[in-house]
C-alpha cells in the first residue's frame, strides 16, 4: 500500500495524530450525492440530465466558493442559483422552499461514525495527542464534533475555512507540534495529505467511497504517502513491526 | 460612566484584552440593516411594512438559528424563506436572485474600520496581549479580519459560532489567561459583556448607534460593568488615574 518515499518508517516518532472530520470520522459526502440527485429530480422540467445538473452545480459552487467557502449553507446557496438559472428564473418559489428544507435536513442529520472510527479513535487516544483538523462551517462542523460523542478523545478542535499549507502550520504552532513528529489522516489528497506534506509532516490517506468533485487531484501528483483501506488498519500501521 | 460594582479598579491588573470585531472594531449592523430595508422594498406588494417585515424576518431568523447560526449566510437562506412565507409563494426567482446579490455585496464589502481603532489597538498592543473574538462565519470572519489590516496587532484570533461563558473559559485556557487578568470589550452586552463576568473576568461596553435585535438585553440586567462612548476611551480607561 505504500505509493511514495517518505513514509512512516523513515523517520521519528509520531506524536500527534490528526483527524480529519468528513468522510474520515463520520459519513458527510453521501448526503449531498442524495441531494444532489434530489436537486436533479427537480430540475428534470428544464434541464433532464443529472451530469448536466451536477456539471452545472459544479460550476456555480467553483465561482462561489471565494465568497461563500464550504459548508450547507454555501451548496444550498449554489443550488437555489443554480435552479433559477437552469430554469431561466421559471423556477417556482416552492421548489426553493424544497430545496431550503434540504439543507435543514443536512444539518439536522444524525452524525453517522464510519466503522471503527470509534475502537480506533479510543485506542489511539491512550498513546498519541489527537487533534480534529475539520472544513467548512463553524456551526455545522461544531454540532457535528459535539454529536459525534468523539469530542473527549481529542486533545484540540481546530475548524478551519481552508486546509492549506499556513493552516495546517497555525495548528500545529498553537499545540506546540513540529511537523516531524505530525500525522495526518483524512479521505481527501488535496485537504488532508499534500499540504501537510508540504509543511514537512506525514499523512495516510483513507480514501472514501463518494469524494467531492472539487476535492479531486490528478493521480500523478499522489506520492510520499501511504493510503490505508480503512481507518481500522491505522493502529497497526502506527505500531512498528518486530523484524 | 460606571454602571455597576466590579469595574476596573476593583481588582488586579489586566494583561489581556479580547475585543469583538463586528460593530467594535468594523461596520457591520449598518450594512444588515440596509439589506432589510432593501428587502422590505422587494415585498412591498406583498406586505407593504417594514416594521412587518422586519418583524416577519426575526421570526424566521429566530427560529432557523439553532440549525443555520449567524452571519451572511445564514441571514441570506432567512430573507428567501421569509419571502416566499411573505408572498404565500408568489415571490418570483428574480427577486431570490436579487437576495443572493446582496449576499454576495455583504460578504464582499471592505472592511470600514470604526474611528479609533487603529490607534487604539496599536497603541494597547504595545502594552497588552490582544485576543480578537469574534462570532459568525468563519469564512466570512476569516477574510473580514485578513481585510482589516489589524490581525498583526492581535496575539490570537478566536472565531466562535456562539459567545456564552462556555466559549470564553475555552479561549482563555487556550492561551494560558485566568479571567482575572481578562478585560472583554464589545458593543452587545449580550455576548461581549455578560458571559465574560459570568466566569469572573471584566467587560467594557462601547455601545454601537445599531444592534441587532437579536443581541439586545433588558437593561436592568447591566451591572458590573462600565460603559465607554468610543474605543478611543479605552487607553484613558487602562490608565490608572494618579490621584
Amino acid at each position: 500500500m505504500s505509493t511514495g518515499t517518505a513514509h512512516l518508517a523513515d523517520a521519528g516518532p509520531i506524536t500527534t495524530i490528526g483527524f480529519d472530520g468528513d468522510d474520515t470520522l463520520w459519513d458527510s459526502e453521501s448526503h449531498f450525492v442524495l441531494t444532489t440527485k434530489r436537486f436533479a429530480d427537480l430540475l428534470e422540467p428544464w434541464l433532464p440530465s443529472l451530469d448536466a445538473v451536477e456539471e452545472q452545480l459544479l460550476e456555480v459552487e467553483g465561482r462561489n466558493l471565494g465568497l461563500l467557502g464550504y459548508g450547507v449553507k454555501a451548496f444550498t446557496l449554489s443550488m437555489i442559483e443554480t435552479a433559477i438559472e437552469v430554469s431561466d428564473g421559471a423556477v417556482p418559489a416552492s421548489h426553493i422552499s424544497e430545496i431550503i428544507s434540504w439543507a435543514k435536513e443536512l444539518l439536522d442529520h444524525p452524525v453517522d461514525l464510519l466503522d471503527g472510527v470509534v475502537e480506533t479513535v479510543d485506542r489511539l487516544a491512550t498513546s498519541h495527542r489527537l487533534i480534529l483538523v475539520t472544513k467548512g462551517d463553524l456551526f455545522h462542523q461544531e454540532s457535528k464534533v459535539a454529536r459525534s460523542g468523539l469530542a473527549e478523545s481529542f486533545d484540540g478542535i481546530e475548524i478551519v475555512s481552508e486546509k492549506d499549507p499556513e493552516t495546517y502550520r497555525r495548528v500545529l504552532d498553537r499545540h506546540g507540534v513540529s511537523p516531524g513528529e505530525f500525522l495526518m489522516v483524512g479521505n481527501s489528497v488535496r485537504s488532508d495529505v499534500l499540504p501537510v506534506l508540504e509543511i514537512g509532516g506525514r499523512a495516510v490517506h483513507i480514501p472514501y467511497h463518494v469524494t467531492w468533485a472539487l476535492e479531486t487531484v490528478e493521480p500523478e501528483r499522489h506520492q510520499g504517502f501511504d493510503t490505508l483501506p480503512s481507518i481500522s488498519d491505522l493502529v497497526d500501521y502506527l505500531t512498528p513491526s518486530p523484524t
